[in-house]
């Protein structure tokens, strides 16, 4: 055992082992180890045979396997692990050696982790890997934040193991201090909530509303791919409605129609929530998942309550020339909305956010791969202080192109009783996003007239504040102002 | 000083001070102290002169003024000066005195309040109280949780000081265990988000699409609350839609239209988020606070994103009628899902809910009293187990007679690029809910596709799980069973 491990990894699950039988084959050498020891013998002399890794049957031998700087890589269960793998780490690391998390953290915990392993004299990387365990083999979208001085030392290693996009370009940059790595994960998977929703109301309209069968729509979704809306997930709903059950029908018309929710699309629902930022695309998703698991309740109320019926008498291709449209508008406001979340979260947690690096690293090994990712980072490119999506020329110009469209889609699904609580939700937005005036004043006089929470007028400045006794009926009492 | 106090209160600030009045007022004599003692020699000296007060000067006079079992009342900030005074107040109490909370304290923290205090032998309430400073003096809604035990030493006081409906029926009663009554006052406040939101929404479209000032729109408001809309929000409006500026027109047009979210609006789509339930209209409330917040970004945009501009050619008269229904329609679906969410948070924290109980504390005293609460508590009067509003025979009739009028303001809205996202997400969850099939069966297949997640079938039992090859284009791979 003369030549030393460039890197370590802890944790032989197939994400693991997958991930480090991808960094060896770029001709790496890796240090494996594993809590439960067997693993790692099994996985040498297994998969690995013959290849340059090194089994540690400790911490410690896995640590004295490691070129320096060390970098020790976690693909562990998200929380106490982590934590505990910490501490174990420490005392056997010396000063600018790494830490690295590539597991599912939360960024909050990522954001603790960084302070406290610096603060120990190390380095800290949180790293969100994307792509599944087929990714972490063939090239998974990774998105590193942590300290940034880690960067330096990983990025050929990581750059080499991940995706590439336009003939070598790596889906993998540095994404910020600390959290952000963990972060930029996290909208990723929100984002993925809201591209497979406004997909499945797309379905459900082909369907219920026009009558479409799986293998009719299979034909829609093979033309879509081929245009605005190209993407990993209408390359693979083309893939499932083609796809025959046993008995020659659409498998997909098997399948139970419950989805459940509890993970990254929650938190980043969550997380706009508390930053103040409206995320209504993927709220409504998340939302959509909700009620799509109280499936015996909805059975019982379609048995009792009838409601509308849809009947649609239009022209069905041009429907289905509206809908791609309707998607297309309605993707361009759930990554606008996401994009608005990173730059909050940016201020908020005094990051420098690498918002076209971010585009890049999403255009391949994840699951919201699209070549749609490639505007957005032209977008950044060409204004890289870019506020909102929206104001980028080509998408506002997207947008407008697909407004009409996206309006009767919107109205004749609300119309025929199909719920499309995404598609319309985001065109809410659109409305609302370019709104000088929104009816919010009204509201401002309500919570003045019952808490006397006072409101700002539009000919004083900002920060001046009134109160009215409101309930001098439709008399000329002045208002009084209130120094606060 | 022979006559001991029937309760004592921590606390005189506004608030306080009034329900302490209020109490008083009912033949109470109440212990009063505060942490800035100055106060309570002010308060009783002041407004509190003649009355039966007991200014105590430290929390060991109060505690020895009060009849047992003693209650001992906070009305103090949320958070840290909760706890401050519990730890203060457990060694002077005694087995069975109750400790009550009456600030707004997050749910999970009463919780944990009510088996700490519990552990020390003692008894804790935390109660919601709504209606702000005026409420308080002349009567609150009040929503207590906690040691149910305590219940029966508070229950006539509580009673005695709350506000009335139908001619003496108090809006106070036992909401459940431990949290239930602060997560109660938290979904109160919610609702009061969703509740002023449809109400904008109206506003919006009436002056937007219909061009109808605000003298105009006092008369439809007016009208509305003689109607099943019949409300404080409504009648407040009504009111503000009258008032005039000094220069004779209406001063709700000179209000900047900027709203804050940062309270139990949030918090309660974010308890929707945690517990999976599905609390849309709600949700899109807070996100329209957020939007209106970016005032600055939504001026750029409408500088240079035309879009839709609105041309309304209908009946206006027969758009205000359709208005009204569409509120209404609404509202229930408002209503509908807190209802839910209470249901699912009794499941989940073990509370035993009382959810006529809950109607008729809102009927009354607080922001969202109204005509509407009494027909809830009616349907749990005709059925306590009824699992969602929307099966009760009258609120089923309710939304079927307002669907095809809130269809048609919901798509005319959206043809016309005024955002409705409260109206619309509440029209798609309906029909939604009404739908036994929802397209989660074509996300189940996605996640299978790239994830392995498997799904059920609908010609197979609940909690047998499935895989597919979906790669297999079009192939007759058979699937495989999973044991999970």
């Amino acid at each position: 055992m003369n030549k030393k491990a460039d890197i370590g990894l802890i944790g032989l699950a197939v994400m693991g082992e997958n991930l480090v039988l991808n960094m060896e084959s770029k001709g790496y050498t890796v240090a494996v180890f594993n809590r439960t020891v067997d693993k790692v013998d099994a996985f040498v002399n297994g998969r690995g045979k013959g290849k340059n890794f090194i089994g540690a049957h400790s911490l410690q031998e896995l640590v004295e396997s490691l070129e320096r700087p060390r970098k020790v890589m976690m693909l562990v269960k998200a929380g106490k692990p982590v934590d505990d793998f910490i501490e174990q780490l420490i005392p056997l690391l010396e000063p600018g050696d790494i830490i690295i998390d590539g597991g599912n953290s939360h960024f909050p915990d990522t954001i603790r982790r960084t302070k406290y392993v610096e603060s120990k004299g190390l380095l800290y990387i949180g790293t969100g890997v994307s792509g599944g365990e087929e990714g972490a083999l063939k090239g998974p979208s990774m998105m590193p934040g942590g300290s940034p001085e880690a960067w330096p030392h990983v990025k050929e290693i990581f750059q080499a193991v991940a995706a590439k996009v336009d003939g070598g370009v790596p889906c993998c940059d540095w994404v910020g201090e600390n959290g952000a790595g963990h972060f930029v994960k996290m909208v990723h998977n929100g984002i993925e909530y809201g591209d497979m929703q406004i997909i499945n109301e797309a379905y459900h309209l082909m369907k219920e509303l026009l009558g479409m069968d799986a293998f009719e729509q299979h034909e829609v979704f093979k033309r879509w791919n081929s245009g605005v809306l190209d993407s990993y997930l209408i390359e693979i709903t083309t893939d499932i409605m083609a796809y025959k059950d046993e008995d020659g029908s659409p498998l997909v018309e098997k399948i139970l129609d419950t989805a459940g929710q509890k993970g990254t699309g929650k938190w980043t629902a969550v997380t706009a929530l508390d930053l103040g930022i409206p995320l209504t695309l993927i709220g409504e998703s998340v939302f959509s998942r909700c009620l799509s698991a109280q499936k015996d309740l909805r059975v019982k109320a379609s048995e009792v309550i009838s409601g509308k019926k849809s009947g649609f008498k239009g022209d069905k291709q041009q429907f289905v020339n509206d809908l791609e449209k309707a998607l297309y508008g309605a993707k361009i406001i759930s990554y606008a909305q996401g994009y608005d979340l990173m730059m909050e979260a940016a201020k908020e947690y005094d990051w420098n956010l690498n918002y076209g690096g971010i585009a890049l690293m999403w255009r391949g090994g994840c699951i919201i791969r699209s070549r749609f990712l490639g505007d957005i980072k032209k977008a950044f490119d060409n204004n890289p202080l870019l506020e909102n999506l929206l104001l980028d020329d080509f998408f506002k110009g997207a947008v407008l192109s697909a407004e009409e469209s996206w309006r009767r889609v919107c109205a004749t699904a609300l119309q025929n009783g199909i719920p499309v609580p995404a598609l319309t939700s985001a065109l809410c937005y659109f409305d609302g996003f370019r709104s000088a005036r929104l009816p919010a004043n009204l509201l401002q006089a309500q919570r003045d007239y019952f808490g006397a929470h006072q409101y700002e007028r539009v000919d004083k400045a900002r920060g001046e504040f009134f109160h009215t006794d409101w309930t001098g009926r439709g008399g000329n009492t002045a208002s009084t102002t209130y120094d606060v």
